[in-house]
């Protein structure tokens, strides 16, 4: 594989930081997931301008731009032969290699850009057949709106739901259903479907986003507003979106059956609205 | 500088990880700071007893162990001619290189290690003196008790208490003055001695520790207990404590005099108490 380090192209056993970098020492940085569908990527303005907003809020300064960050894409792509079918970009940039100290280093101190491209194949039947989740405690700092590298709790999360037999955990946080540890989250309750506002406990997906506006589209009232852990017994369903997660729904939560206990014709009908947009094959 | 990295000591520029190590794109691993005076790391059975309780709280399997861990800083301190002075010693363990992926990698998988050691010299005056501090909101995620590296929140508000001319930044959470962002925290009213309890909201600390032992030993009245911002206008001596903080006087908080203004009998006594204990020189 050639992943992208600090301006070049090279292989991957060969890309190499300082444990000093604040990305390792600090946690010290953002990251992007961006998919890309025969050799194109979807929706990087967006995922540029979040990156670009993570940046802002921890005072990160890079000279990196949308143009120059699409050009890496589109060269890993093409480095790796991922040009055909499907793939996941991954970019991540840290405030650099600096001596261990909390406080900001010196303006002087390069930011770590790192980049690299995987073949993602969608899991299209799973997609069909709906996973299992669990509940679990957010128990993340509350700046989870900035997509920062600091990701132990949803790690710890996401292992819960993978030794209880779960794809995902859904983050409860003051008796709320927030989000999953690397998703976010809708529901469906009355026919109307609910998603937690974009506030500073929330990712603000940027599939969400498309989600929210296929509803629109395809005429599903919506309402980003919260569901309660006393509604669960009410959700008709429910389901998980992000960039590789597509619409991903869920058909039980901590063993109880979502609904009827298969993935509903709501969570069916935005999915494949969804892959409409990507361009991505459902067949 | 000689570092120790996964087995090897080595030239600190040619240390080098994968940026698919785990602590860089999750934050998964956790560290310790140690100090050693005249080539004797002080208090290391505790604080490798901590990072032990951190790696298994993260379920972190490694073969190190504190006779292991010795030898390393003994190396370190010898290789870097820091056995006369002080000096401190920082290890981190992460949970190694995988491809990214949230929940943990095979068991196969091992985990980095990385630890060097620094010349480090106590600011006998700033001791003396007293330095300022600011109150920041504490925003972390309520697993303060685990010395992970996912440090984000602490470097903010570290940052936050440099650019208003502070030393530290005392994180506050719900009404209650927590910890600094890198040091417990110590305040009396009344005469006594009053520090949180240990609790998942804050890093149970070494020296705080000690700091309790050397209270008791001195007869000062201490109690485990909040300090609640609506008491600051009571505090009459305020400290920090840590590793390489020792017993530090705050005597302004958001601008304000703490007590007389001056670092006060009680945090005195009990900095040239912690001083006796490492065996350093105030003189």
């Amino acid at each position: 594989m050639i992943v992208y380090l600090n301006g070049e192209f090279l292989p991957s056993g060969e890309a190499r930081i300082s444990p000093d970098d604040r990305g390792f020492v600090f946690g010290d940085g953002v990251y992007e997931v961006t998919r890309a569908v025969r050799g194109q990527p979807f929706a990087a303005e967006a995922h540029w301008k979040r990156l670009e907003t993570g940046l802002r809020e921890l005072g990160i300064r890079t000279s990196l731009d949308s143009g120059r960050i699409l050009e890496i894409y589109l060269r890993l792509l093409s480095e790796n032969a991922l040009e055909d079918g499907e793939a996941t970009i991954y970019l991540q940039v840290t405030r650099g290699r600096a001596p261990r100290a909390h406080a900001f280093p010196p303006a002087t101190i390069q930011p770590t850009v790192y980049a690299f491209a995987s073949r993602f194949s969608p899991p299209i039947e799973q997609r069909r057949a709906g996973v299992n989740a669990i509940t679990y405690p957010d128990i993340r700092w509350s700046r989870c709106d900035i997509k920062t590298v600091n990701l132990l709790p949803n790690v710890l999360a996401k292992q819960k739901a993978v030794e209880m037999g779960g794809w995902e955990a859904v983050l409860v946080r003051d008796g709320v259903l927030i989000e999953g540890s690397s998703s976010n989250l809708f529901g469906v309750i009355d026919g109307e479907l609910r998603t937690y506002p974009r506030t500073n406990y929330i990712l603000p997906g940027i599939t969400r986003q498309v989600v929210l506006e296929l509803a629109a589209e395809l005429g599903i009232p919506a309402r980003e507003a919260p569901i309660f852990v006393g509604e669960m017994g009410r959700l008709e369903e429910l389901f998980l979106t992000g960039t590789a997660t597509d619409v991903q729904g869920i058909v039980t939560l901590d063993g109880y059956r979502v609904g009827d206990g298969v993935v509903g014709p709501i969570t069916k009908a935005l999915w494949e609205g969804l892959m409409g947009r990507l361009g991505s094959s459902i067949s």
